[in-house]
């Protein structure tokens, strides 16, 4: 059963977004992954706000850019942690756009918003949210971390020769 | 029977939004006001956008700040022009982020925005969509621009004194 | 007779306004498309925008880049509703320039502006406006809503396979 | 014992960050507060980054203003979700930087994210966390989001009269 | 016969705009005041930008603030070299919008822009225009120069004290 | 003898300069082109600002990019008008702090400022300032902004094809 | 004898530049304070710049605000390192303006730029650079940065309390 | 024995920060070089700024993109001067979250920021640093800037030709 849902508003910010399932499978953590667009599903999106923590998803990632509305949407009518993702996609203005329409909501409804195009942080975030109540993926989290500072350590021993 | 309807995220966007009232008084079109908040009552937010259209009304004007997504919601369910009014709220960046929310839309869900804090100028927008198949209403806006140019030549001819 | 007029401030503009002209004729508007620049043909944008109403025109949509100042001196003239379309230019700033210059219109003037290089969507909100007094124009919005949620849906299936 | 940690790299933070304590303690959450300054405390950030996850803290929430490296050094060092919250410190930049400080965060070491000032959403947003694993919890998020929506429809009732 | 002509979009322009009419009365230039605004009177706009150079005038002076299209609209019609002052205005946005809409100005039709606010420096260019083909006026510019050497001066010594 | 001076701060500005020379070599106005970098030659900044008016230079024109000094620096030392080009160089951050360096000067020392990368501009500029009291070349500038027009006709007529 | 130079714009940058007289006296470093307006007094700037290294000042801390051109054109002549203090300034388009202007120099030419407004930190920096090749002012700022952090622990003793 | 400590967050970062390493090499100043990730090595982090200054160290120059911590995070540890250098790396917005997380310090910790990529400059503001202290380093200083003043001349005798 899935534990992430990773939804997005177009295939086109897939590239992105495959980031955040290519992580949560390296921590072995399942996840359900689908098109839902704010603007063009508005139906869908109600049903998928409302459902997901009755289908036993515990973490929602969210990928959007532009005026990006998905992530507050959902967040909107789900109980769960959203974790949105602005992608920079092609007509945005350098960004900016994505970033403000999916960081700055309202008091009562937070998304926990990562960098731009930051899926693989998404993904990351997702999983110290289920290892914080979960000592097998916490102990996942503290692993990964000593990887990443044994591939800096890595490129510092190969650039000093 | 209301032909423009108006709705804000908070009651706290009101002395703003209270610019489209008062414009849309002045040309004798009748308006409903109403509180729709996208990410505090999604049904109601909705119910409105499905059904407005059947109800009358003609032209939806919509007010938000900081993540605005409250016009572009309604623009995604509504078949009706919906107008943007970029709010510039306590929390919002210098009202950055309510304009990109509101303007960035993405292909195929238009919002008609205007100028942060510009709900008077949504209210003629208003007035002038229902003008461009009402002849009645048109004239009204031709001498309302002849105001407007009547009170600029009034101020020059009191520079001068 | 066309029903909306498309004008831009440079040959360089079309790329990105035939968008909206290709919009426009899938809901079968008849369109009429010139170039109008208010800095190098400043009589011409007058003859323009006193006129288009009494041609029997229901909407402007009017595109220009950098400081972009055709959308806003046409509704300044004519009492039709006038739809601006920012274009990222060549020499713009990222496009802030053209955003900022259609956008900020004083109280009096508005102009429905939609997003950087977003024609589609103008000529959407051009035929929505049609469609507000158009029962006939209002079910081909309708429909053609109907037709982005099928896309979508179509993709998310692909995206499962 | 507390589940949340809430630190702040300044007493000047704390009229902020109280939103985080107020919320949390509405939903029965026991909370540690704290000052630890990236910059003047550097070796208390690193015990209290190393050790929260074995005093049985299961949320970070982090606020600071300006080149605000507080949440994204906790993250460097802890396996648990750190919420940042952006202040808009007194001689910050309109916000800007203490925004793109905590948000962009490279790959690898994420960042929760939240609207600027907003430390009652990353109140919330720890709530969410803990309820995405404890149905208790979880229940009370559910009864807060109906709460919100009871306020609006008061509003929107004591407009209309 | 008046040689600049100052030309302000509203009255409300007219505290920065002052600082123009200050500085060139202190440099014995006769100036010519008015309001003219490019978005309500724009026949006067029209006739103003025609015929000033045939009525004596040397120079312009425009300040607008918003999306400013004055200077440029000016600019457009006159043979004469337009300086622009972008106003900080009400409902600016931070006043990124008057700069940009007068700065940005395609290829063919410039605007001597100044900094925002800058109505005195503005007066000083035109004074330095005038001041280009006419020794007396330049030699003005030159003292006018070692005044602001000599206050300069006299804070320093001040300072010491 | 050179009426204008066209100065860079760097041969990398050469290209977009080039269009200053072109345009005033088009209108038969003799220039001066030379590299002055104010951080690079500080000395033949002065020499070249003290004397250009005394050697029967009317106009300057200043090109750079970055934290562009020349232009204002040029402004400090002589009474001439002093046009400023802002050059969008290869570590500009997007031609922000060349447009702010040069249009931001402090009251009592303009720099007239034209479009990033203007150069075109700045050059009819420099044309309209000696055409302000040059009978012959105000009728060149006329006859220019008939070739716009004629340009803009043109075009129009072969879309319309 | 003086070993940190002390320079600003104007004497209304005085009350942020005290932030930097005040620390250097609390590292007992001699400094001399003058105003030297790069735009007002160039002459000034020059014997200054030339001149400072030769009178036995170490390092040179310059503020200005708006298109702030000091720093930089300080740097330009002096081999001295030159501290760049960005002030916000009363026209200044919220500080960005003197960020740019002092931050962006071109390559060969540095400025050390500090926040905005911090002319403290500006003063601790101009200690470290001399405390480089002093222990005993290395020393003192070891015990500043102790120092710094008892008021941490203190303010939060406090709130614990 | 190196006397300039040259750190970077990745060995990605190499490219721009070769610029330090080369213009210390033309003066004859040893550099050390090394990758130390504020995100990735905490531990290295606070070893390396720890002990700097007993390893002989005068000045280091840290460069990092993003969220840029690594040059603030050693100057709150180590009392030598920190000189910034922000990398606009691959998901940076623009620079602007570089610039900001590096130069928007809080008062007592600076870091000396440089331009955008501005690696270069980094390298002369160490040998200035060095050279405040040191006849030799400073003759070469001197020798530098000399050296930039015969290439421009050099380019404007070219570009005469």
């Amino acid at each position: 059963m899935a534990k992430v849902g990773i939804i997005m508003g177009s295939n086109s910010d897939l590239p992105v977004m495959q980031g955040a399932i290519d992580i949560l499978e390296g921590f072995d953590i399942e996840t359900e992954v689908d098109i839902v667009s704010a603007h063009r599903t508005p139906e869908k999106l109600f049903d998928y706000s409302k459902n997901a923590h009755e289908r036993g998803i515990s973490v929602i990632i969210a990928g959007a850019g532009g005026a990006a509305h998905l992530p507050g949407m959902v967040a909107s009518m789900s109980p769960l942690p959203v974790i949105g993702v602005p992608v920079k996609s092609r007509n945005s203005i350098d960004g900016w756009d994505s970033v403000l329409s999916i960081l700055q909501m309202p008091s009562g409804v937070p998304v926990a918003t990562v960098a731009l195009d930051g899926a693989t942080n998404a993904g990351i975030l997702a999983a110290q949210i289920i290892g914080s109540s979960d000592k097998c993926v916490l102990d996942k989290i503290l692993a990964y971390k000593e990887g990443l500072k044994i591939k800096v350590n890595k490129a510092s021993d190969e650039m000093k020769k």
